[in-house]
């Protein structure tokens, strides 16, 4: 075992170790950890320093890092928060999802490319990465404010129907055509109401069964077996693995014994999904960036992504009035990690060029970067009114 | 990146599953997991039920569990116990070591096997895996009697001793010969001391400043960096990459950082170590067993490897009395997991033939197994004296 796996080992240890430090270098400036994670990838990998290849143990590993994120994903998803703020958020993130993807589509269709690669490059326009914004929010105190639990709200929303895009594109490698289309369509949505519906009520019948069984507690292994399963259920059907993760993730949250799980599935987190990040960052070619064609569309589609969430969500919310529809519109901008996993798909369909998996990494990472310091600027100018139905608000949380 | 990894996923997840399922169901009958997990690999393995084979990628997550696993012992090793009941202990370790490595050596000598798997077999059969021996102690209630004590404490020596002899045999690939021999020692005991004397300080000197530098808390990214970078080394100079592992458990030993990491690492170990154990029992061509000679190799290795303890030890630690030194010769029988990892390099070296790997795991599965319940009858059975030098020991202790 070891001979063979001397490169392996040395390869995981550059990997995680150049993850891990341009992490710590990047959050002491404010770079989100997943930017410094892909620009580490892209540095030790192939089209740089050539320390690391994208093998199969690669992929392999990197698949596991995706799974454990978009379990945690589903995990932080609370159904019952959206029922404040539900038909301004459903309109926000309807809004959100719909003309994003229509200019990536579009655009593609403009420039004559594949009909997959136009559905592939809306979908990855469409997912809205919260994470980023929800930070900067909690930085900067103004989570409980009516703009914050919009976005939060649209946000879960957005995941739910992003995963059902994005399950339709990734059942589209067999072929176009509408049927096929449709038939996706009704597997993905099926399978998501069926997990949704009957799924959290058979961990809740069964979870006790096997607690009362088991000597030690058996709820990680349970979640993680679940997590496992609804991946392989989810790819089986020939939807994308993740969406499994991700469902797995919406039965276990709002459990009780989600308590002890979340923080196991947080280690395995901060080891594995830097290998995830890494390997995206490694897949991308950024010499293709150097032909200013190509330059010339990563720019285009990055504008019309940050333009595509602030028309889009900000018509969502133009309810609360101009200034907060810009604040809900700058907050779903950032696309982080859900627009990676969407190219990563097409990449490994062999559904999207190299050139347009170089596109779809720079747009994430422009979108990604430009969200954290205009909100900082918008929420500091402006009064923030939190929100009504929260009585047990502290006055420190209005700004 | 789906499409051709669907069936790693779904390898990954029976792995998995087996590995959790067989676990709960031995625990609840009082098997311990390491032999559970060995079982599930033999089970779905290529010799068996043929749902997994061993693949790159099954290696590379096999060693990051055996990685994971070393250095979670490794964090255990509390030196200072040692002092306590220091030359009582060493003495026990010592003669564990010696008269169980002259067993395997001299056996194979006399069969006529090759020189490397003489070392080989001596070395499977020096390790003591105290844990499951704690387990038991502990769920008695006895863990704070001199017995106990000093079966912790050899434990600890045993362990260091051992690596240092896994040091040795696993740099022997290159060949054989005294002198390489005395290279490969002098490497290892090298190693193991440098890291020791220079590896802790410099690691509380580096920590507080990686600290003050993050923004969040990098401990455990830190200590898994040094776990990986030192299994490397320990790879690059050719001794095997667990003692790497072990070492920078050492080093984090007793460190006031280790608190929030030590949990953090268990989260890992829950979800890493089974691929290991299954991966060993997947690699076990149990229908060798079906040739008697092997079967009769297999029984006398595993008859000697519990005697060689119950001798080796139990004369360390006649100083206590024939029936303490009795109850601490066969606390130190169980081979769990170290036996298998020096059985694992064999096989990975080619160094020991499939045949000599499977009577390897089969006398670690029957030492494991065969403990427990002697510990209890002895236990049940005698009064226990605790430490003498502990005041805060509740009466509750003595049985």
């Amino acid at each position: 075992m070891e001979a063979q796996s001397v490169p392996i080992l040395f390869q995981i240890f550059v990997m995680f170790t150049a993850a891990k430090l341009l992490g710590v270098v990047g959050e002491r400036y404010g770079v989100p950890t997943v930017i410094s994670e892909i620009f580490a990838g892209i540095l030790i990998g192939p089209y740089a320093l050539k320390l690391v290849a994208v093998e199969e143990w690669t992929q392999a590993l990197a698949e596991l890092g995706a799974i454990v994120l978009l379990f945690s994903v589903g995990l932080e998803q609370k159904l019952t928060d959206l029922k404040k703020v539900g038909r301004t958020a459903l309109l926000v993130a309807v809004l959100g999802v719909a003309v994003p993807f229509l200019q990536g589509y579009v655009l593609m269709v403009l420039l004559e490319r594949s009909q997959t690669e136009a559905i592939f490059l809306g979908a990855a326009m469409v997912a809205t990465s919260v994470g980023i914004t929800a930070r900067v929010l909690q930085d900067m105190g103004v989570l409980r404010t009516v703009v914050a639990t919009v976005i939060l709200g649209a946000a879960v929303i957005d995941d739910i129907l992003g995963m059902i895009v994005l399950a339709i594109v990734s059942g589209l490698s067999e072929g176009e055509g509408y049927m096929r289309i449709v038939i996706v369509a009704a597997l993905a949505v099926g399978f998501t109401l069926f997990i949704i519906l009957v799924g959290r009520g058979a961990v809740r019948r069964v979870t006790p069964q096997v607690q009362r069984f088991a000597a030690s507690n058996p709820a990680f292994a349970l979640a993680m077996i679940i997590c496992l399963g609804l991946s392989v259920a989810a790819a089986k059907i020939r939807i994308a693995a993740i969406i499994g993760a991700f469902l797995a993730g919406l039965v276990f949250s709002e459990e009780e014994l989600t308590a002890g799980v979340k923080e196991k599935i947080g280690s395995l987190y901060e080891f594995l999904v830097p290998f995830f990040f890494v390997t995206m960052g490694m897949q991308m070619d950024v010499r293709v960036l150097a032909d200013p064609k190509i330059l010339l569309l990563a720019v285009a589609v990055s504008v019309l992504a940050i333009l595509g969430k602030l028309v889009g969500c900000g018509l969502g919310a133009y309810g609360l009035g101009l200034r907060s529809a810009v604040q809900v519109g700058v907050g779903m901008v950032p696309r982080g990690e859900v627009g990676i996993i969407v190219a990563a798909i097409g990449l490994g369909l062999a559904a999207i060029s190299d050139d347009l998996y170089a596109v779809v990494i720079f747009m994430t990472l422009v979108t990604t970067l430009v969200a954290p310091p205009a909100l900082k600027y918008l929420f500091s100018t402006t009064p923030s009114v939190p929100v009504p139905s929260s009585p047990a608000n502290p006055p420190s949380d209005l700004l």
